[in-house]
């Protein structure tokens, strides 16, 4: 089977333009976050959640690399999956991709989110790598502080 | 029959919060930019078509009323309808309110947009006031330099 | 004697623009927010302080008027005074002012902050109201919890 | 003589902070922005000049390193300096660093600005891959389409 990814549409404002008439890179952090929490959620593993457990899941680093960019008004999926984890990081991998609107549109209505294969034309890519930290801001295994939050990341990783 | 508003739902995010736990004051004027593009592009005026025609429609006032705040992971919906009009300025009204996550995700697969009634608990209402302008910055008349958008306001008006 | 305001001097960035050009009607918000922290700052009431108190001041109201647009890397002041208070209520007002960039840095050197008489362009006027609450997010008369703070208000209303 | 770094500085805003009580790591990208440039309008490599010119610098590639957090109210400085260069690109690194408040006060009066050896204690690295084009979004060779900003460049890093 190919890889899925979570995916997550969104348009652009114009709040998010500069006055080169395009995306201003900062944008992409803030979609990065997005696809992020809404594949999380949807994985049962809510950052809420993790909160309540006392857990913090801070980036120790972020990187993107941008193609092309995007104009006010297009349509934009943010593709993201898992990356790669181990009992103390978490790295999720993203591309933002630009749709044609009659396609956006349509998903909108049969259905975002996990399992679907990437389309549309590749305009940013990056990832951003994550800590488990504890309330006093200490690393912690998330294998022995929250068994079930790690199955749901296995679970995850498996079916993507 | 009862007013009728344009309906956009969102999720708080991380980056929407402060470390007062509740969703930063600045953020909903991103989210009433949200609401009337939303509404815009549906009623068939995108602001893409309005800066095609050489027009803009930059704000002259903006006011906004905080009656409850907002968390982390909540669900909320943007209510926005076009408060009044004359040919040379145009008024959205929004309302931001809570709603509950499964009527949340019921309502994104039944569709957001135009024709709903508002509900949940209030937490902030407000407005923006604009003006029509041509590409000097002069005032622009749109029942004269574009009549066919005028039209389209008053019958989205009518329709409310 | 003339009235007087807290003076902030930003210049503006890429970021700050949009794709008409200019500086997109929501930065405001954070550049009052700067204004005022600037200012409560020098009068010996930071923020900081306050929440150490157990206090929050969250803001009910927001209104901006936009009078001129302000364009990328064009330097701008931004003036902050107390409008009015009440044992429970706090009012900013603000004016941001476009001044020429020798004035900018020559200010920069010789000190920005209070004393200042207004001068520039005005852009945009506006006014934000605070209450004052409790960590259990009531309100909070703050002539009894914390009356050093409110005889700094006072001293600084007197100053203006 | 050691390397040294252009050095801008900032105080974290309520509005910089998320629910986690930190600086959210978006915040960075935007204070790498600022630090830039102020370094380049320093150097009399002005944004606006190279727009002027028919020119365009967009970002190829982000990179960001989180070693440490920044909390409400500290005082921050963004070490800025050119990485290195080449005739289509232009890289830039950054620190974020803590400095105390008193360190901070008095250097905004004797002056932030090129030439400062670094101090404080790391909070986050990073990187902005550039690459030079022209109105048309191709590749340009800045030593031949602007030969006095390629010197600039040069002069710059032979002076860190």
């Amino acid at each position: 089977m190919d890889e899925t990814w979570h995916e997550h549409l969104l348009r652009v404002y114009y709040k998010d333009t500069d006055q080169m008439g395009v995306v201003h890179h900062g944008n992409y952090v803030n979609w990065f976050e997005m696809g992020r929490t809404e594949m999380m959620q949807e994985a049962g593993i809510a950052y809420s959640d993790i909160e309540d457990l006392g857990l913090l899941l801070p980036v120790l680093n972020l990187d993107i690399n941008y193609h092309k960019s995007a104009a006010y008004n297009e349509c934009v999926a943010v593709y993201t999956k898992i990356g790669h984890y181990t009992p103390i990081k978490l790295q999720f991998d993203y591309e933002v991709r630009k749709i044609d609107e009659e396609r956006f549109l349509a998903q909108k209505v049969s259905g975002e989110g996990a399992g679907k294969e990437k389309e549309g034309e590749l305009l940013v890519s990056g990832s951003t790598l994550h800590m488990w930290l504890n309330k006093k801001w200490k690393p912690a295994r998330i294998d022995k502080t929250a068994p079930d939050i790690f199955e749901r990341i296995k679970r995850e990783v498996s079916n993507q």
